[in-house]
């Protein structure tokens, strides 16, 4: 019953495959490997954007710190959620990468900025040479709250930080978890909708740890991997990333685990929504979410084997973070919910 | 024909079968998980260093300049030599983690400071407010022109630094290499002869990607931390870090890959030194070596199905660097030999 | 009628007559001159502080990030009011000079944090290596609200940092502003309050330009010189500091300039507190103000001749910052009076 | 007797006149001035570049660790003279500002890279990802072996640097002495022979702390001011800056203190090739000379009132760095003589 983060789950046995036939031989270093270049193009594809740039990472922050280093000069604002990965969860690694650009914050509910939040925060920052500059906008999917953009609430962000001529990141961790959620294709969240250039995830959902940067408009590739070598990124097996995503993008396993994380999630918050004492902090529309339940809960479940992490709650109350994977079975789930219902 | 690199290489089939075994159940992230632990045990072991902090990182330039931005303040100096992999091929990680440390490049034959050298260089620097102060000493073995050092020699190395006052620093991204080389321990090799902390790299002798940071001194591990976080390089699913340096060490695998590739090489340069016009440019102690030879050799070879680097040479003559690695075969080096022979 | 800034006035006679009597000869350079070793006696004699450590720089801005800088990590939250003036007004100097540390704000009426504002905020962050960690905190006085914190004030913000091990800076570009406000001694208002590291300007009360680092632990005083140094704030032609600074303190003449400013500031207020429609944002303390009045009153105010800056205000209103200094007249304020009285 | 530098000068009476005359009234901050805007023009015109962007800094080492950091990016070489300014007594800055760029070495007798030199040593960096790529080239003229470059020298290197694509940047810290050697106008001296931009010291010349920025493609000028804003140097009162420069400016009078500065040296130079065991180290071009004398020499010098710096020297001999300035009197030269003579 391990609900304490999708990177608690192991490999896809598709992608442990790809791994070890990927092993033979010998290869070029540092992606100059056909694996890797087919894994480019396959991107390109599937995001329907035959002039991308498509670089590969280990790590989400690598490739969130990289892709907004690579747009937002040092003395600009980054315009975030307040509860945003890159603002609260990676250590300081945007400053660090862009050499200390300032992230400003933007509330809004269920952890998703509103274009109306945006635009203002954006108009309050800029101008005079005493201030920082305008530099980027990026918004996460899923959000941090476990909640979703459609494409549309994407492209009303994305129609903010244009008008104000800024660049549009999008944190796509949980990218796959969003498309399954929407329905949605790859393209229509990113570039149809606006955004500039995306931190594509794999690790939470069946890799052992890869990203992909899609940059839409390769002016800035070579900065990026620049930058990417010189924060010591750049693998020299490359093939090993190249080979994870490759068989993540085969045959839409990627969709496939997504959907099965999601389809694990709906069943949980479907049974603890007949629970009394138990409601969700957020709207559970991934495969994240936030239930708040009575005072002694936790003591129960994690006695009965449950393990996740537990959050702030009011007086009397206890909150939870929940997350299911790709390899959550409906029989922890249902363990869990029993352990629950108690 | 693969000559290219040691990364040129796959992964031994027990660091493939531990990746695979690791790959079963749920565990904690970000470190916190037994795999991770029992490595840093092990490897505490073998350096007979019970207080040492141990962490893995992917590549060994993370493994390198983070741990020099631990121990070089940002106005500081880190001597090296002129030709080291810091120097050369990390597009400036060492800068940049540091923010802004300077490399102070010692001369020395072979790919070797010489601590007269080094002394010298060092007591050259410092001082005033006005020039960057005395930072760091990172001393490279097996060095980039494919030679080792003794731990005698590293002693002597290391007792420059520190009759400055300086901290040493290892890049063993072929650390084992070296040590087969010279059939010294790791501690013998290490804080026995003076080093402070190091690279232990696996990458390079038949791991995908992972490299130890083992700092001798554990009062910088938490800094360390959170260096690595904030530069992107703490793995969520780090059971794969640890999975492959757990086979690494196990049953002393790693020494036996860098004896292979050590012998393979032996062989090549063995068999090179019975050709008229081949001559090496640097001894060659480990599992690279630079061999020159008369122009036109490159287009024979390589029309043969050679892999390498070409490297500058004399008017008439070229160069190479050939690298062997844990699967060189013997039959490739002696079709090397032969088409080299022609 | 000049109140745009207090930085839009001229140097004190007595600060003229000093750069000009400094003028003399032949000198060290870097500040190894007498005129400077003075200067830092005679601060550390004022501030009863016979340890600290005292540099001279020619903006507030490079006091603040350098002082920040050295004491808060690259990895770590710099605590301070929302709209203090090294979060708005130094286009991200502290985050270049700390390469990267966050600027983490806290709320607070009239431009004071609270104290239970500032450890509720210190208490949410740091922890695990996936957040910034916690560094330090920075109060200013006068703030940017033309509000003064008293020394039991500082000394409770003070005791938010220390309990939680976090030194504290305070910005004090307008430090004789607040003194006279508040009667307190130098000491009084820093180190026996439990500041441990401020800013001490000069610039904006009658010097050209000048501002004293005070750091009461002298053990980063070498760290803060390589700083300075590294930041192209040392001054080579190092007496034109000292000679503002030891005029600035000669006889008092500090807190005399400040009474001026403040005096004029209370004139200023008491004649809008007379004027229908006219109302104060902040309460007027020092030598700043933000009157609010109706829409209409900017373009007469600035036919006049009235310089200052404008600020946003509700609908059908209109809101200034009017800055006195010591050069101020009455005859000026007076006039400025007439003419919003119109 | 004071030849340790030119910064141990004090600033010339109409430099001080200037000041005294710019301190009357308010006015706007930042360069808002109507004196700033005024020295823009001015130097506007010296340089016949009416379109260049002109900005004022109050230190050597902010103004060429801003204009590096302008246009050499952080993953990049910037090439110099082994022993230039910015290598050796900058402690770090261009390191700093530009977040790690890396300042690659190019020897070259008296001071000055060979335009073979330079060519050599930057067509040896750059091409893949693991180097850092080539940035930008910076010349000193006076350099810091005294001797001056001409045009057609400044030219030629110019010229190597465009041959590469990369900007080039002149450190003019004693730009004025340089044009008084060669009788080159400051077009000549710096675009006319493709400088992109330049620092033009003040201080060294009988300024008290001034220099200004030219960067002829005024493109950068935005971002060069930010980077000025967050390094902490745009001064708030900065008519004191453009009141210097202006007096400076007026009349010839740069020129003419540079004139008497070198004449100064002249006649050093003359009386010490008089006496035996006495020689210079570089030619004397300008008013900075190292000479070379017996053992002994420096007790007797210092013991007769002489101050200047020691240099490294062969067994038996001493070495010393003599610097005249604007006001260094024919007395003083002529005592020192005499004091040597003994």
């Amino acid at each position: 019953m391990f609900f304490a983060s999708d990177n608690s789950s192991g490999a896809a046995p598709e992608v442990m495959a790809a791994l070890a036939a990927a092993n033979d031989g010998f290869t070029r270093g540092y992606g100059a490997d056909a694996l890797t270049e087919r894994v480019q193009d396959r991107l390109r594809e599937l995001f329907e954007a035959p002039e991308a740039a498509v670089h590969l990472v280990a790590t989400g922050t690598a490739a969130n710190a990289l892709a907004l280093a690579t747009v937002a000069p040092p003395w600009s604002a980054i315009f975030c959620h307040r509860h945003a990965h890159i603002a609260e969860d990676e250590c300081g690694a945007p400053e660090f990468y862009s050499n200390g650009a300032k992230l400003v914050l933007v509330d809004g509910p269920h952890g998703r900025m509103t274009p109306e939040g945006l635009r203002a925060t954006i108009a309050g920052t800029g101008g005079s040479v005493h201030g920082v500059q305008r530099g980027a906008v990026s918004i996460t999917n899923v959000t941090e709250a476990g909640t979703v953009h459609t494409p549309a609430e994407i492209a009303a962000l994305a129609a903010a930080a244009h008008d104000f001529g800024l660049p549009c990141h999008l944190d796509g961790a949980r990218f796959a978890n969003a498309l399954v959620a929407t329905g949605a294709t790859a393209a229509e969240m990113t570039w149809k909708a606006g955004i500039d250039l995306l931190s594509f995830g794999g690790t939470k959902n069946g890799c052992l740890g890869v990203e992909a940067v899609v940059i839409f408009d390769p002016a800035k590739a070579w900065e990026f991997e620049l930058r990417r070598k010189r924060g010591g990124h750049l693998f020299s097996k490359h093939r090993y990333l190249a080979a994870q995503m490759d068989a993540y993008l085969d045959g839409g396993l990627w969709l496939r685990l997504a959907a099965q994380a999601n389809a694990a999630a709906a069943r949980l918050a479907a049974g603890l929504a007949t629970i009394p004492g138990v409601r969700q902090t957020h709207p559970v529309q991934a495969n994240m979410m936030f239930p708040e339940w009575p005072a002694g809960t936790h003591a129960r479940l994690q006695a009965s084997g449950a393990v996740y992490y537990e959050m702030p709650a009011p007086e009397g109350r206890e909150a939870a973070r929940l997350v299911t994977s790709w390899n959550t079975t409906g029989a922890d789930v249902d363990r869990f919910l029993a352990a629950l219902a108690g």
